[in-house]
């Protein structure tokens, strides 16, 4: 098992990395305050991991609330539901939720904890690559509504991550290869020496061999992990992780929720952000080619959806967080390992990219 | 005008206090960080006072939403229409949310800006002295559960906050008196001189003397502020400000939102905990009697609902956020300035109490 702390002075806490970590019941309980527990989680993950966890808990107050699954449900109906539960069964302001299942999951589990008597503690169980790569680090918590991703939400941090790899052995194949577009993205950011070592290790990766894996989840939190200790509330270089999310989010508002997986939505979005980066002459055609292949290798898509117009795309991007004062920001590159926030792009190249996408 | 500052480190704030604020714009336009603002009213509050806020506001990009007035609508579906309307016009990251109105569009207002987008900045404009006294100090924001008030909620500070005591001018005695059990409750928690103060000075409290009222005002907010810095997330001493909030959230929840008032309820939680504190030998009974005629001379409640049993309080104050391993932990009193936390109290007598409340 690796240990890997991420430092936000008061609100530090650790991930731990490795195989059968769920089977440990000593790692969740010494970050159990008190003795009531809620398991926030959905109906494809509970038949799996549920029982395992709760064996864990044997001496606490525990119950679970199981959602349904995907990210249509990420919103504030379902959201209410796990306060239904909450209030229900008296759970007090000492009780601690554990999200146990996917970044779905771990966003609502999270910012019901951030909202639950104005806060009460949590820990996450991350059961994919994508959610043990990406919210496992940051403490970004949030649902989606009707006109765009993510917008209500709260800055929350967890008392522990429990990345446990064996859990990954149940994913499908299209949810490994969305979380490995994720583990690119931080070699895209800031990182080329392990955008390296994913171009040599993709297939390792593929066929979930444990090393590779926990070798690849390290390093992701590990790169986010700088940078959010640079920029907790993302006023500024945090945005650099949001490399293909203005992109891919349009993609997924415009083809509704959970038809494109969020890692394919941004996979795609990455190589927009390349593309219209190499039409600027910020970096090479030939690293956008490397881009292409690698996501092809893992099986992501490298365009966009035949049914979405430039039009569609600019009116999406426009309700984007990252908007200031009507200029859309986006995240492009100066190369492999050098993303870069800018509003200093021509709008016409990045209409010609919309186009080129379009399938 | 008076100028209060609430220190809270790099989240401290001023509250400015006197007549005619809100015809002084540049008061408010300093607190504005950028050119968006979506102002949060009631249809009560907003003939009232909206035109006057938003002519100080004519060089911004400013939009309204005019929500149903009352306890009863300050739920998660109400809070909702906020988002829609933030997201329908496309509010970026960067827009101030006004909260114009009472403790409700306070509590509303402030909790939509902690979850938009993660937290957007927000100013209060309180327009009762309920909230002029208490919403302006603390940062709590809130919305209520069918099976709880202020269940769900964030700890999030304005950036300013304008009492202006005209808009005190347009509130009804009912209103009016409700403010002035929370301005009695900062007297018995921790400052046996003002109790004094206002023992002498409430009949110019209710015929609205300018005066009284700012010095009212600004004496309660640096109660509250002063507790408040002692322990913004109340994990200790804050827990103090709920003195009659246990017993007054049972009536509340009890008697369905907005039949009692906030402050009536509270006014006779205050009582019941006196009652209970003397019982107890913890004070004497001639203070309890100083208690009740200040509140009989605001007009306020001197005795509980005639519906509910004690078996019905019971039941409901044990769903109260000061609940811990099951023990309902009450804030009770050494004396007039003397307030105290206490799970050390006999239950028999708190039945007593509550029987002896019962109309």
């Amino acid at each position: 098992m690796k240990t890997l702390e991420v430092s936000l002075a008061e609100r530090s806490y650790p991930i731990y990395i490795g195989q059968n970590l769920l089977s440990q019941p000593e790692l969740i309980q010494k970050h159990i305050k008190s003795k009531e527990v809620l398991i926030v989680t959905n109906e494809t993950v509970a038949p799996l991991y549920l029982e395992q966890l709760e064996a864990a808990l044997t001496n606490y107050k525990h119950q679970a609330v199981i959602l349904p699954d995907g990210e249509e449900f990420k919103n504030l109906d379902v959201l209410n539901q796990v306060f239904d539960k909450l209030l229900e069964a008296r759970f007090s302001r000492q009780v601690t939720l554990i999200a146990l299942g996917g970044g779905v999951i771990g966003d609502m589990a999270g910012f019901a904890a951030a909202c639950y008597q104005r806060g009460v503690p949590f820990i996450q169980v991350p059961t994919t690559l994508l959610s043990q790569v990406d919210s496992s680090v940051g403490g970004k918590t949030a649902v989606n509504h009707a006109l765009g991703k993510n917008m209500i939400g709260a800055f929350y941090q967890p008392q522990c991550v429990l990345a446990d790899t064996n859990t990954l052995n149940t994913l499908d194949d299209r949810q490994l290869a969305s979380g490995i577009a994720e583990v690119i993205k931080y070699g895209l950011i800031n990182d080329a020496e392990f955008f390296e070592w994913l171009e040599h290790n993709m297939s390792a990766l593929k066929n979930r061999v444990p090393e590779a894996l926990a070798y690849a989840i390290e390093r992701s939190c590990q790169d986010k992990a700088d940078i959010v200790a640079k920029d907790e509330t993302e006023q500024g270089v945090r945005a650099l992780l949001n490399l293909g999310h203005t992109f891919g989010h349009a993609i997924e508002t415009g083809m509704g929720y959970g038809n494109w997986l969020h890692g394919e939505a941004i996979a795609t979005g990455m190589l927009m952000a390349a593309d219209l980066s190499a039409r600027q002459g910020w970096m090479q055609h030939a690293d956008v080619q490397r881009i292409r292949a690698i996501f092809e290798e893992a099986g992501l898509p490298v365009i966009g959806p035949a049914e979405m117009t430039v039009e569609q795309y600019m009116a999406l991007m426009s309700v984007d967080k990252k908007v200031q004062a009507g200029v859309i920001r986006l995240i492009l590159l100066k190369g492999i390992g050098q993303a870069t926030i800018s509003d200093d792009y021509d709008v016409t190249m990045l209409q010609e990219t919309l186009t080129q996408f379009q399938a």
